[in-house]
Protein backbone atom coordinates (compact mmCIF):
# COMPACT_ATOMS: atom_id res chain seq x y z
CA UNK A 1 0.00 0.00 0.00
CA UNK A 2 1.08 3.67 -0.63
CA UNK A 3 2.38 5.15 2.40
CA UNK A 4 2.67 9.56 2.86
CA UNK A 5 5.23 10.50 5.30
CA UNK A 6 4.70 13.83 7.26
CA UNK A 7 1.99 15.34 9.62
CA UNK A 8 -1.20 16.73 8.95
CA UNK A 9 -0.94 20.05 10.39
CA UNK A 10 1.55 20.78 7.01
CA UNK A 11 -0.40 22.03 4.21
CA UNK A 12 2.31 20.63 1.87
CA UNK A 13 1.49 17.27 3.41
CA UNK A 14 -2.26 17.95 3.09
CA UNK A 15 -2.24 18.25 -1.01
CA UNK A 16 -1.72 14.51 -1.68
CA UNK A 17 -2.86 13.76 1.06
CA UNK A 18 -6.44 14.95 -0.59
CA UNK A 19 -5.79 13.88 -3.68
CA UNK A 20 -5.43 10.54 -2.18
CA UNK A 21 -8.69 10.61 -0.31
CA UNK A 22 -10.62 12.29 -3.48
CA UNK A 23 -9.59 9.53 -5.25
CA UNK A 24 -10.52 6.81 -3.00
CA UNK A 25 -6.74 5.32 -3.05
CA UNK A 26 -6.57 3.54 0.01
CA UNK A 27 -3.13 4.43 2.35
CA UNK A 28 -1.20 4.58 5.13
CA UNK A 29 -0.30 7.52 7.27
CA UNK A 30 3.50 7.54 8.55
CA UNK A 31 3.88 10.57 11.15
CA UNK A 32 7.03 12.04 10.52
CA UNK A 33 8.30 15.69 11.72
CA UNK A 34 12.23 15.06 9.90
CA UNK A 35 11.34 18.00 7.49
CA UNK A 36 10.98 20.51 10.41
CA UNK A 37 13.92 22.07 11.87
CA UNK A 38 17.74 21.22 11.74
CA UNK A 39 17.87 17.71 13.00
CA UNK A 40 16.94 15.62 10.23
CA UNK A 41 17.32 11.65 10.55
CA UNK A 42 20.10 10.81 7.46
CA UNK A 43 18.24 8.30 6.57
CA UNK A 44 15.14 10.35 5.72
CA UNK A 45 17.19 12.22 3.49
CA UNK A 46 17.35 9.31 1.21
CA UNK A 47 13.13 9.35 0.98
CA UNK A 48 13.60 12.98 0.48
CA UNK A 49 16.48 14.79 -0.39
CA UNK A 50 16.48 18.32 1.72
CA UNK A 51 14.39 16.69 4.55
CA UNK A 52 10.76 18.38 3.62
CA UNK A 53 7.34 16.90 3.92
CA UNK A 54 6.20 15.06 2.55
CA UNK A 55 7.19 11.78 1.05
CA UNK A 56 5.32 9.53 -0.86
CA UNK A 57 6.17 5.60 -0.39
CA UNK A 58 5.39 3.55 -3.69
CA UNK A 59 6.50 -0.10 -4.60
CA UNK A 60 8.75 1.51 -6.94
CA UNK A 61 10.92 3.73 -4.19
CA UNK A 62 10.12 7.59 -2.94
CA UNK A 63 9.14 10.69 -4.44
CA UNK A 64 9.68 14.11 -2.93
CA UNK A 65 7.56 17.38 -3.53
CA UNK A 66 3.63 17.62 -3.50
CA UNK A 67 3.51 18.71 -7.52
CA UNK A 68 5.72 15.52 -8.23
CA UNK A 69 3.25 13.12 -5.83
CA UNK A 70 0.63 14.47 -7.33
CA UNK A 71 1.59 13.74 -11.05
CA UNK A 72 2.35 9.74 -9.50
CA UNK A 73 -1.06 9.82 -8.06
CA UNK A 74 -3.08 10.83 -10.95
CA UNK A 75 -0.88 8.95 -13.38
CA UNK A 76 -1.19 5.82 -11.20
CA UNK A 77 -4.80 6.20 -10.75
CA UNK A 78 -6.30 7.77 -13.10
CA UNK A 79 -9.33 7.58 -12.23
CA UNK A 80 -11.41 9.38 -11.21
CA UNK A 81 -9.62 12.08 -12.55
CA UNK A 82 -8.61 15.44 -11.10
CA UNK A 83 -7.90 16.98 -13.88
CA UNK A 84 -10.03 18.03 -17.08
CA UNK A 85 -10.16 16.32 -20.40
CA UNK A 86 -8.13 18.72 -22.58
CA UNK A 87 -4.22 19.07 -23.13
CA UNK A 88 -5.00 23.09 -22.86
CA UNK A 89 -7.29 22.24 -19.89
CA UNK A 90 -5.23 20.37 -18.11
CA UNK A 91 -2.42 22.99 -18.47
CA UNK A 92 -4.45 26.11 -17.20
CA UNK A 93 -5.04 23.50 -14.29
CA UNK A 94 -1.50 23.39 -13.81
CA UNK A 95 -0.81 27.41 -14.57
CA UNK A 96 -3.82 28.02 -11.96
CA UNK A 97 -1.82 25.77 -9.30
CA UNK A 98 1.30 26.89 -9.72
CA UNK A 99 0.13 30.58 -9.98
CA UNK A 100 -1.17 29.75 -6.12
CA UNK A 101 2.01 28.48 -5.15
CA UNK A 102 4.62 30.64 -6.28
CA UNK A 103 2.39 33.97 -5.72
CA UNK A 104 0.31 33.66 -2.62
CA UNK A 105 2.30 30.69 -0.64
CA UNK A 106 5.68 31.05 -1.27
CA UNK A 107 5.13 34.90 -1.03
CA UNK A 108 2.95 34.49 2.45
CA UNK A 109 5.15 31.90 3.79
CA UNK A 110 8.02 34.50 4.12
CA UNK A 111 6.09 35.56 7.26
CA UNK A 112 5.36 32.26 8.79
CA UNK A 113 8.06 32.33 11.46
CA UNK A 114 7.12 35.58 12.53
CA UNK A 115 3.04 34.07 12.65
CA UNK A 116 4.28 30.57 14.70
CA UNK A 117 6.43 32.75 16.90
CA UNK A 118 4.46 35.70 17.99
CA UNK A 119 6.52 38.14 16.83
CA UNK A 120 6.70 41.03 14.15
CA UNK A 121 7.70 40.96 10.97
CA UNK A 122 10.64 43.38 10.20
CA UNK A 123 9.02 46.22 8.21
CA UNK A 124 10.46 46.18 4.85
CA UNK A 125 9.92 42.52 4.71
CA UNK A 126 6.49 43.04 6.00
CA UNK A 127 5.58 45.71 2.73
CA UNK A 128 7.35 43.46 -0.09
CA UNK A 129 4.88 40.81 0.95
CA UNK A 130 2.01 42.94 1.25
CA UNK A 131 2.73 44.71 -2.55
CA UNK A 132 3.36 41.22 -3.82
CA UNK A 133 0.34 39.36 -2.16
CA UNK A 134 -1.82 42.79 -3.79
CA UNK A 135 -0.26 41.93 -7.19
CA UNK A 136 -1.35 38.52 -7.20
CA UNK A 137 -5.03 39.64 -5.57
CA UNK A 138 -4.86 41.77 -9.16
CA UNK A 139 -4.54 39.05 -11.31
CA UNK A 140 -5.97 36.30 -9.51
CA UNK A 141 -9.47 36.89 -11.70
CA UNK A 142 -7.80 36.73 -14.96
CA UNK A 143 -7.01 32.57 -14.27
CA UNK A 144 -10.82 31.83 -12.36
CA UNK A 145 -13.72 33.29 -11.54
CA UNK A 146 -14.23 31.31 -8.75
CA UNK A 147 -18.52 30.46 -9.85
CA UNK A 148 -18.42 26.73 -9.65
CA UNK A 149 -14.84 25.13 -9.38
CA UNK A 150 -11.17 26.84 -9.85
CA UNK A 151 -11.07 25.97 -13.04
CA UNK A 152 -13.76 24.42 -15.20
CA UNK A 153 -17.36 22.14 -14.26
CA UNK A 154 -15.45 19.56 -12.07
CA UNK A 155 -13.32 19.39 -9.18
CA UNK A 156 -9.32 19.22 -9.87
CA UNK A 157 -5.95 19.70 -8.75
CA UNK A 158 -6.50 23.81 -8.67
CA UNK A 159 -9.18 23.23 -6.93
CA UNK A 160 -6.70 21.22 -4.32
CA UNK A 161 -4.17 23.75 -4.31
CA UNK A 162 -6.44 26.42 -4.35
CA UNK A 163 -8.10 25.09 -0.62
CA UNK A 164 -4.57 24.27 0.88
CA UNK A 165 -2.37 26.88 0.25
CA UNK A 166 -4.36 30.03 -0.09
CA UNK A 167 -5.29 29.88 4.12
CA UNK A 168 -1.84 31.63 5.08
CA UNK A 169 -2.50 34.21 2.90
CA UNK A 170 -5.80 34.89 5.26
CA UNK A 171 -3.69 34.18 8.28
CA UNK A 172 -0.58 36.20 6.88
CA UNK A 173 -3.39 39.39 6.37
CA UNK A 174 -5.66 39.26 9.64
CA UNK A 175 -2.31 39.01 11.25
CA UNK A 176 0.09 41.67 10.39
CA UNK A 177 -1.92 43.59 7.44
CA UNK A 178 -5.26 44.27 9.38
CA UNK A 179 -7.50 42.97 6.14
CA UNK A 180 -7.92 39.48 4.23
CA UNK A 181 -6.62 40.19 0.87
CA UNK A 182 -8.38 37.37 -0.77
CA UNK A 183 -11.52 39.00 0.36
CA UNK A 184 -10.87 41.38 -2.41
CA UNK A 185 -10.79 38.57 -5.16
CA UNK A 186 -14.85 38.32 -6.63
CA UNK A 187 -16.05 35.08 -5.54
CA UNK A 188 -13.36 33.62 -3.90
CA UNK A 189 -14.44 33.76 -0.48
CA UNK A 190 -17.90 32.13 -1.15
CA UNK A 191 -16.50 29.63 -3.56
CA UNK A 192 -14.25 28.79 -0.24
CA UNK A 193 -16.64 28.27 1.96
CA UNK A 194 -18.29 26.13 -0.93
CA UNK A 195 -15.41 23.80 -0.30
CA UNK A 196 -14.82 23.54 2.84
CA UNK A 197 -18.45 21.68 2.88
CA UNK A 198 -16.44 18.88 1.28
CA UNK A 199 -16.32 15.65 3.22
CA UNK A 200 -12.84 15.37 2.32
CA UNK A 201 -11.42 18.65 2.99
CA UNK A 202 -13.71 18.45 6.49
CA UNK A 203 -11.62 15.46 7.31
CA UNK A 204 -8.42 16.97 6.36
CA UNK A 205 -8.76 20.10 8.37
CA UNK A 206 -10.12 17.76 11.18
CA UNK A 207 -6.63 15.62 11.20
CA UNK A 208 -5.12 19.00 10.79
CA UNK A 209 -6.64 20.27 14.02
CA UNK A 210 -5.68 17.29 15.97
CA UNK A 211 -2.13 17.35 14.87
CA UNK A 212 -1.56 20.89 15.23
CA UNK A 213 -1.11 20.77 19.35
CA UNK A 214 1.78 18.24 18.72
CA UNK A 215 3.00 19.99 15.82
CA UNK A 216 3.94 23.19 17.89
CA UNK A 217 5.14 21.37 20.59
CA UNK A 218 7.34 19.86 18.37
CA UNK A 219 8.90 23.48 17.10
CA UNK A 220 8.60 24.58 20.75
CA UNK A 221 11.46 22.33 21.37
CA UNK A 222 13.41 22.63 18.72
CA UNK A 223 12.98 26.39 18.73
CA UNK A 224 11.94 27.50 21.96
CA UNK A 225 8.78 28.98 20.55
CA UNK B 1 0.70 27.42 -35.48
CA UNK B 2 1.47 27.74 -32.07
CA UNK B 3 3.38 31.02 -31.02
CA UNK B 4 5.53 31.46 -28.36
CA UNK B 5 5.87 34.97 -26.70
CA UNK B 6 8.91 36.46 -24.84
CA UNK B 7 12.55 36.87 -25.21
CA UNK B 8 15.59 34.16 -26.03
CA UNK B 9 17.56 35.77 -23.18
CA UNK B 10 15.19 34.80 -20.80
CA UNK B 11 15.42 31.14 -19.12
CA UNK B 12 11.85 30.62 -18.72
CA UNK B 13 11.33 31.50 -22.20
CA UNK B 14 13.94 28.71 -23.04
CA UNK B 15 12.23 26.02 -21.11
CA UNK B 16 9.14 25.68 -23.85
CA UNK B 17 11.56 26.85 -26.53
CA UNK B 18 13.70 24.31 -26.01
CA UNK B 19 11.12 21.72 -25.64
CA UNK B 20 9.27 22.73 -28.71
CA UNK B 21 12.56 22.13 -30.58
CA UNK B 22 13.62 18.64 -29.01
CA UNK B 23 9.86 17.69 -30.24
CA UNK B 24 10.47 19.34 -33.96
CA UNK B 25 6.57 20.74 -33.09
CA UNK B 26 6.63 24.34 -35.70
CA UNK B 27 6.17 27.43 -33.34
CA UNK B 28 6.32 31.05 -34.07
CA UNK B 29 8.44 33.57 -31.70
CA UNK B 30 6.79 36.79 -30.86
CA UNK B 31 9.09 39.12 -29.52
CA UNK B 32 7.70 40.39 -26.19
CA UNK B 33 9.82 42.58 -22.85
CA UNK B 34 6.07 43.39 -21.52
CA UNK B 35 7.06 40.48 -18.60
CA UNK B 36 10.36 43.27 -17.66
CA UNK B 37 9.66 46.20 -15.30
CA UNK B 38 6.74 48.13 -14.44
CA UNK B 39 5.85 49.23 -18.22
CA UNK B 40 3.45 46.35 -18.46
CA UNK B 41 1.09 46.46 -21.54
CA UNK B 42 -2.59 45.99 -20.46
CA UNK B 43 -3.25 43.80 -23.13
CA UNK B 44 -0.96 41.71 -22.29
CA UNK B 45 -2.13 40.87 -19.08
CA UNK B 46 -4.78 38.97 -20.42
CA UNK B 47 -2.20 36.50 -21.86
CA UNK B 48 0.06 36.37 -18.72
CA UNK B 49 -1.48 37.74 -15.54
CA UNK B 50 1.30 38.75 -13.93
CA UNK B 51 3.27 39.86 -17.30
CA UNK B 52 5.40 37.57 -17.05
CA UNK B 53 7.02 35.83 -19.81
CA UNK B 54 7.00 33.65 -21.98
CA UNK B 55 3.35 32.81 -22.53
CA UNK B 56 2.07 30.44 -25.48
CA UNK B 57 -0.74 31.43 -27.63
CA UNK B 58 -2.50 27.74 -28.27
CA UNK B 59 -5.77 27.97 -30.80
CA UNK B 60 -8.05 27.81 -28.07
CA UNK B 61 -6.42 30.65 -25.72
CA UNK B 62 -3.22 31.73 -23.74
CA UNK B 63 -1.20 29.61 -21.22
CA UNK B 64 1.54 31.41 -19.02
CA UNK B 65 3.93 29.68 -16.55
CA UNK B 66 6.59 27.48 -17.78
CA UNK B 67 5.64 24.26 -16.33
CA UNK B 68 2.21 24.44 -17.37
CA UNK B 69 3.14 25.38 -21.00
CA UNK B 70 5.18 22.30 -21.05
CA UNK B 71 2.23 20.34 -19.57
CA UNK B 72 0.53 21.28 -22.69
CA UNK B 73 2.64 20.96 -25.07
CA UNK B 74 3.54 17.24 -23.96
CA UNK B 75 0.00 16.77 -23.42
CA UNK B 76 -0.62 18.22 -27.28
CA UNK B 77 2.20 16.36 -29.06
CA UNK B 78 3.20 13.53 -27.05
CA UNK B 79 5.72 12.14 -29.58
CA UNK B 80 8.73 11.84 -29.29
CA UNK B 81 8.14 11.84 -25.94
CA UNK B 82 9.96 14.20 -23.57
CA UNK B 83 8.86 12.03 -20.21
CA UNK B 84 9.55 8.80 -19.28
CA UNK B 85 7.36 5.73 -19.70
CA UNK B 86 5.94 4.84 -16.02
CA UNK B 87 4.40 6.90 -13.42
CA UNK B 88 6.93 6.89 -11.55
CA UNK B 89 9.41 7.80 -13.60
CA UNK B 90 7.50 10.76 -14.65
CA UNK B 91 7.10 11.55 -11.35
CA UNK B 92 10.90 11.48 -10.83
CA UNK B 93 11.48 13.70 -13.40
CA UNK B 94 8.92 16.49 -12.28
CA UNK B 95 10.62 15.92 -8.84
CA UNK B 96 14.14 16.80 -10.02
CA UNK B 97 12.82 19.90 -12.35
CA UNK B 98 10.72 21.14 -9.02
CA UNK B 99 13.95 20.43 -7.16
CA UNK B 100 16.38 22.68 -9.52
CA UNK B 101 13.80 25.35 -10.02
CA UNK B 102 12.86 26.19 -6.34
CA UNK B 103 16.17 25.43 -4.45
CA UNK B 104 18.84 26.53 -7.26
CA UNK B 105 17.27 28.87 -9.96
CA UNK B 106 14.46 30.90 -7.25
CA UNK B 107 17.41 30.91 -4.86
CA UNK B 108 20.12 32.15 -7.00
CA UNK B 109 17.88 34.14 -8.85
CA UNK B 110 17.67 36.54 -5.89
CA UNK B 111 21.19 37.97 -6.87
CA UNK B 112 20.26 38.74 -10.56
CA UNK B 113 19.50 42.41 -9.12
CA UNK B 114 23.35 42.72 -8.42
CA UNK B 115 24.35 40.36 -11.54
CA UNK B 116 22.85 42.80 -13.75
CA UNK B 117 23.41 45.62 -11.86
CA UNK B 118 27.17 44.57 -11.01
CA UNK B 119 26.45 45.65 -7.55
CA UNK B 120 27.66 43.76 -4.35
CA UNK B 121 24.61 41.95 -2.54
CA UNK B 122 23.92 42.63 1.20
CA UNK B 123 26.37 40.59 2.93
CA UNK B 124 23.32 38.84 4.93
CA UNK B 125 21.47 37.82 2.09
CA UNK B 126 24.72 36.62 0.05
CA UNK B 127 25.06 34.56 3.03
CA UNK B 128 21.33 33.19 3.10
CA UNK B 129 21.55 32.39 -0.82
CA UNK B 130 25.10 30.46 -0.32
CA UNK B 131 23.98 28.32 2.70
CA UNK B 132 20.77 27.61 0.79
CA UNK B 133 22.99 26.50 -2.23
CA UNK B 134 25.22 24.53 -0.13
CA UNK B 135 22.46 22.68 1.15
CA UNK B 136 20.64 21.71 -2.70
CA UNK B 137 24.66 21.09 -3.82
CA UNK B 138 24.81 18.52 -1.12
CA UNK B 139 21.27 16.76 -1.55
CA UNK B 140 21.20 17.07 -5.52
CA UNK B 141 22.99 13.38 -5.77
CA UNK B 142 20.20 12.03 -4.30
CA UNK B 143 18.27 12.71 -7.35
CA UNK B 144 20.55 12.17 -10.17
CA UNK B 145 24.49 10.67 -10.91
CA UNK B 146 24.32 12.72 -14.02
CA UNK B 147 26.02 9.77 -15.53
CA UNK B 148 23.81 10.00 -19.02
CA UNK B 149 20.83 12.18 -18.84
CA UNK B 150 19.44 13.90 -16.04
CA UNK B 151 17.14 10.98 -14.81
CA UNK B 152 17.03 7.95 -16.93
CA UNK B 153 18.29 6.74 -20.65
CA UNK B 154 16.35 9.49 -22.78
CA UNK B 155 16.00 13.07 -22.60
CA UNK B 156 13.19 14.62 -20.56
CA UNK B 157 11.95 17.57 -19.37
CA UNK B 158 14.49 17.07 -16.12
CA UNK B 159 17.29 17.63 -18.99
CA UNK B 160 15.35 20.55 -20.10
CA UNK B 161 15.46 22.42 -16.49
CA UNK B 162 18.80 21.21 -15.79
CA UNK B 163 20.44 22.72 -18.60
CA UNK B 164 18.45 26.25 -18.42
CA UNK B 165 17.88 26.76 -14.96
CA UNK B 166 21.00 25.67 -13.69
CA UNK B 167 23.41 28.41 -15.57
CA UNK B 168 22.54 31.00 -13.17
CA UNK B 169 23.91 29.39 -9.84
CA UNK B 170 27.25 29.21 -11.84
CA UNK B 171 27.14 32.96 -12.31
CA UNK B 172 26.23 34.01 -9.21
CA UNK B 173 28.80 31.99 -7.37
CA UNK B 174 31.43 32.69 -10.13
CA UNK B 175 30.62 36.65 -9.12
CA UNK B 176 29.39 36.42 -5.40
CA UNK B 177 31.08 33.28 -3.65
CA UNK B 178 34.49 32.63 -5.76
CA UNK B 179 33.74 29.42 -6.52
CA UNK B 180 31.29 27.57 -9.18
CA UNK B 181 28.66 25.45 -6.30
CA UNK B 182 27.42 23.02 -9.19
CA UNK B 183 31.22 21.73 -9.79
CA UNK B 184 30.86 20.42 -6.76
CA UNK B 185 27.75 18.41 -7.76
CA UNK B 186 29.16 14.56 -8.69
CA UNK B 187 28.99 14.38 -12.50
CA UNK B 188 27.38 16.93 -13.24
CA UNK B 189 29.96 19.64 -15.18
CA UNK B 190 30.51 16.53 -17.31
CA UNK B 191 26.83 16.28 -18.17
CA UNK B 192 26.29 19.99 -18.89
CA UNK B 193 29.19 19.98 -21.37
CA UNK B 194 27.51 17.25 -22.94
CA UNK B 195 24.29 18.65 -23.13
CA UNK B 196 25.95 21.94 -24.85
CA UNK B 197 26.77 19.85 -27.59
CA UNK B 198 22.92 19.10 -28.74
CA UNK B 199 22.25 20.96 -31.89
CA UNK B 200 18.71 22.51 -29.84
CA UNK B 201 20.74 23.66 -27.12
CA UNK B 202 23.15 25.30 -29.42
CA UNK B 203 20.59 27.26 -31.43
CA UNK B 204 19.07 28.12 -28.04
CA UNK B 205 22.49 29.36 -26.66
CA UNK B 206 22.70 30.82 -30.04
CA UNK B 207 19.67 32.85 -29.97
CA UNK B 208 19.87 33.89 -26.39
CA UNK B 209 23.47 35.98 -27.15
CA UNK B 210 22.15 37.49 -30.26
CA UNK B 211 19.37 38.71 -28.07
CA UNK B 212 21.20 39.85 -24.72
CA UNK B 213 22.48 43.26 -25.95
CA UNK B 214 18.29 44.31 -26.58
CA UNK B 215 17.80 43.00 -23.58
CA UNK B 216 20.09 45.27 -21.53
CA UNK B 217 19.21 47.77 -23.34
CA UNK B 218 15.21 47.82 -22.69
CA UNK B 219 16.61 47.21 -18.84
CA UNK B 220 18.67 49.81 -19.12
CA UNK B 221 16.11 51.96 -20.53
CA UNK B 222 13.58 50.73 -17.33
CA UNK B 223 16.18 50.97 -14.57
CA UNK B 224 19.36 53.32 -15.74
CA UNK B 225 21.59 50.35 -15.46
Amino acid sequence: MIKLHGFSASNYYNVPKLALLEKGIEFEEVLSYTGVGPKYKPEYLDKSPLGKVPALETPEGFISESRAILEYIERAHPEPSLLPATPFGIAKVQELSQFIELYFELVARRLIPNLLGGTQPDPALLKEVEASLNKAVAALPKLSTFEQFAYGDQFTLADIGAILNLPIVRNVGKAFMDRDPLSEVPGLDAYCKRMEERPHVKKVRADAAENRPHFMAHLKELYGF
